[in-house]
């Protein structure tokens, strides 16, 4: 079906198997090394034949019958981000040359095949990701049913266009047909921990989109800082954020997110995470949060929001009314992991309400309780809702779609097996905590993972729609997020884009080392994996 | 002698201890909290009467008994590197204000009491590095016997200024009485396993002087590369660098860095590790390793230097003839670690060469032959010589000023033990590997290890000099290396600075915090050492 590499230690020489014809191999052998597709595409063929492309006449351009156009911006922007990845700044190259050789590739033109391109649509979690590639003479085509193909596939053939000896650019003779295996491939960014100025969000949109991932997981706030600024309750991060004013995200803020994430095919979920994980709420809205007890008295600290309490329902349908609307995605993370219940058990009026309702001195039916209203509010402005997987464990009552996110490293595989047992939508994260580094090539370990792998039915596995790299924020800002978390991440993306059996890790340090470099020639600072170096370091800092 | 910090939990707070007088504390609090000691001072008394510093008309200036001048480069270098800390660009800042308030602190004096200032040396291992610092109005005084006193004391000076609550330039007044408790406090950075890019070696020497660390240890080739530019042998680095052009250094980014270094009273010692880890010059140096054999033949591979050969002790004599006027520092880092035997062993030119020497199969005795003879080589220019402790663990006769760097975790007690008790200068690197990452605050680690801690009589504690902080290159590079580095490597500073007893973790955590938010500032990616934020964040990427 697909070409393995194990066929042969040269990416290029799957056309080996095959049988393309080609000549010099040899002689070629270095100009082929150089071209590493990261992550692997589903079905590949290329053979030693190179095109050349000249900046100076080469074009992306859409095909006549494509159904989308000059119109379309998400095309439009990404055909000029494409062209300046591969050839440099556009000013530079001027047109200025009109005669074409045989050996030209002078144009890559793009098929958009569907009646709506969805030019000014949101990737969802069912946007179709699939593309064609061929690469031949005189032109290169790219096929996909809509924008979020056409996005994968640019990036796919920029990945295909190397340096000869010469610095001249070339590309191969290649077939690719390409999708993923998994819907969902998330990155998790904390902004609460260590406020991420735009410019890092915006960054890692970027390496994202180079690594084909199409979630950004935005774990807004927590206890430590409340940096979103909400319309509705301005309160939350003029009190709550690090500071009011540098340390938040404005609605403008969240506005260019979202859209430079829509750009570049990439959902942005945002986590609200409750009722724990909320002390940062607590500045900002009276009575949200759990009075703790020190004896028969208050304590002065507080808990998990009062779930006994009807304003806290009463904020929390008008704030999340609000979200629904600033966040396009169908989805909603919810959050509800990690409540500690000692608060809870502290105060007074809280074991009256449990003695009221019969829970005995059963705090998770308390949590339960709260994240079934919550749930319900959420349900009604109309989105779906993702939550940790403790929710589920605690045998709260959940919509037939929400996804349930498992995130405890112990005893994931029997965790998968429940949740996809009860017939829930997972996805996986817990082998995937990046923030927890350690030396050496880590990255090797987030690669051999296999989503599948635990005791299920053929349906149990279709419900594990993808998974999430983590990055949580206690140890990591603006200095250095970007290389902590690539190219690490970079093996979550080829684990949950590529075919299950691409599995060797030899094969994969070599296009992960080639890929690092391609995102530092880029610009972004991504970490070496080992030894060794780039044509062009990093030259920020 | 000194207020330990234990007397109160807020630095300047130490005050309280000497019963100055001063007002409203609690007032104060906010604003004594901002100013963050690093390293902490030997001797300082800090009370909280605040002067005033208007960027319009404060100055650094040359004390009327001073003997330096405006020729001196080092101390005008640094007058506008501190000015531009504490104030920001010059330019933004025209002299315009020629009204003194009596709040003011108008300038600081800079007064060296040597009659050599030593504006045009370089740092030693002897270089006096003490100053007292006086901040009272209308001047402050700065009070050292040289250029490098001065410098540790302007970084100081800068570290005192804080913006009060309407973003003024404030100081209070203080007494500081300043040395420091080693005098060689490094930091060893890999130019071999990555090439670091000038720009990334020089941003670390301004982190560097910023933490009053005074030796930069150029771990400068090694295996995988040969950067260095040999004018003797220019094939090393031609044949020996990743690449020819774009990944060596010149001539003049050697002069570059050491004179950058020069400027912040840094030393220069450079590596050039033999007879192991050379596998790099073996390309630009036909017959300088040993072949090594399989069977009968040669297997096309080689091992450390060959020691049997007059050719290389020919080549060790001109090569060290070129660095030893290279660089200035009376020291050279030999190396001498690590040595593979396996080699040696197939070669049958070495065997026989053994048995001549009737060194049996103790193959340790050949390192010693070769190291022996390197030494001699070394002593014949006039310089003096570091090496790794299996040079001292081998029974290499060693000249008496040799220093003996032990960076073997295992047994590192005994290790100093026995290199002091021969009698040898010593520094210590084995507790502060920070290529060795791990999830955590492990700067605590770094920050309570007592160097002195191994059984010794008083004589013994005395050689031992001080401390490196080692950051190899296998996972480094100009992408990730600067925030891996600090303000980890501010805990070595410390420990190697202040005073023993200065030992509080909590404490250090506070300062610690502030100050790599004062790196940050200051343009150095410095990681967070935990949840938490900067006024202003990094803005780089």
């Amino acid at each position: 079906m697909y070409c393995l590499l194990k066929c042969a230690p040269l990416i290029l020489a799957v056309a080996v198997c095959h049988g393309w014809l080609f000549g010099d191999f040899v002689e070629k052998q270095k100009e082929l090394d150089e071209i590493s597709l990261w992550p692997l595409p589903q079905k590949f063929q290329s053979s030693a034949v190179a095109f050349k492309l000249s900046p100076a006449s080469f074009q992306i351009v859409h095909a006549k019958q494509s159904s989308a156009g000059p119109s379309c911006s998400i095309l439009v922007n990404a055909f000029r981000r494409y062209f300046e990845y591969m050839f440099g700044d556009l000013k530079k190259h001027e047109k200025s040359r009109n005669k074409v050789y045989d050996s030209d590739l002078v144009e890559l033109q793009v098929w958009i095949t569907s009646a709506d391109p969805q030019c000014d649509g949101y990737p969802s979690l069912q946007s179709d990701e699939s593309y064609e590639l061929s690469v031949d003479k005189p032109s290169a085509v790219l096929k996909a049913a809509n924008v979020w193909g056409a996005l994968r596939g640019l990036e796919t053939f920029s990945q295909l266009v190397y340096k000869d000896d010469y610095g001249a650019n070339n590309i191969n003779k290649t077939e690719i047909s390409d999708f993923p295996r998994f819907a969902h491939r998330g990155i998790l960014l904390d902004s609460s921990r260590h406020f991420l100025p735009l410019k890092v969000i915006l960054a890692n949109l970027e390496a994202m989109a180079m690594n084909k991932f199409n979630v950004f997981h935005w774990h807004i706030v927590d206890d430590p800082s409340f940096p979103y600024m909400s319309r509705t309750f301005p309160d939350l991060s003029q009190k709550g954020a690090y500071h009011p004013f540098t340390h938040v995200y404005t609605p403008s803020d969240v506005k260019m997110v979202i859209e430079f994430a829509r750009m570049r095919g990439i959902r942005v979920i945002p986590e609200f995470d409750t009722p724990g994980h909320t002390q940062s709420w607590g500045n900002g809205i009276k009575d949200l949060l759990t009075p703790c007890y020190s004896g028969s008295s208050p304590s002065g600290t507080f808990g998990p929001v009062n779930p006994i309490l009807n304003s806290s329902y009463d904020f929390m349908t008008q704030f999340f009314k609000e979200i629904s609307t600033v966040f396009p995605d169908a989805y909603i993370h919810l959050g509800g992991d990690e409540v500690d219940f000692s608060c809870w058990k502290s105060n007074p009026d809280i074991q009256k309400f449990m003695a009221q309702q019969g829970f005995g001195t059963d705090y998770s039916k308390l949590e339960s309780f709260y994240i079934q209203r919550l749930l319900d509010i959420v349900t009604a402005t109309k989105k779906g809702y993702m939550v940790w997987q403790e929710v589920f464990d605690n045998g709260v009552k959940l919509k037939d779609d929400t996804v349930v996110e498992v995130w405890i490293g112990n005893k994931m595989e029997e965790e998968l097996q429940n949740v996809t047992g009860a017939g829930f939508t997972t996805i996986l994260s817990a082998p995937w905590y990046l923030d927890y580094i350690s030396y050496g090539q880590d990255w090797q370990r987030y690669y051999k993972v296999e989503p599948l792998n635990f005791p299920g039915t053929d349906a149990q596995k279709k419900l594990v729609i993808g998974g999430e790299a983590c990055l949580w924020g206690e140890y990591v800002d603006a200095t250095n997020l970007t290389p902590r978390l690539w190219p690490r991440a970079s093996a979550v993306a080829e684990r949950l884009w590529s075919d299950k059996s691409v599995t060797d890790v030899g094969n994969a340090y070599n296009r992960l080392a080639q890929h690092r470099c391609r995102m530092v020639r880029r610009g972004i600072p991504a970490e070496p994996l080992f030894v060794g170096h780039c044509r062009q370091e990093y030259m920020g800092l």
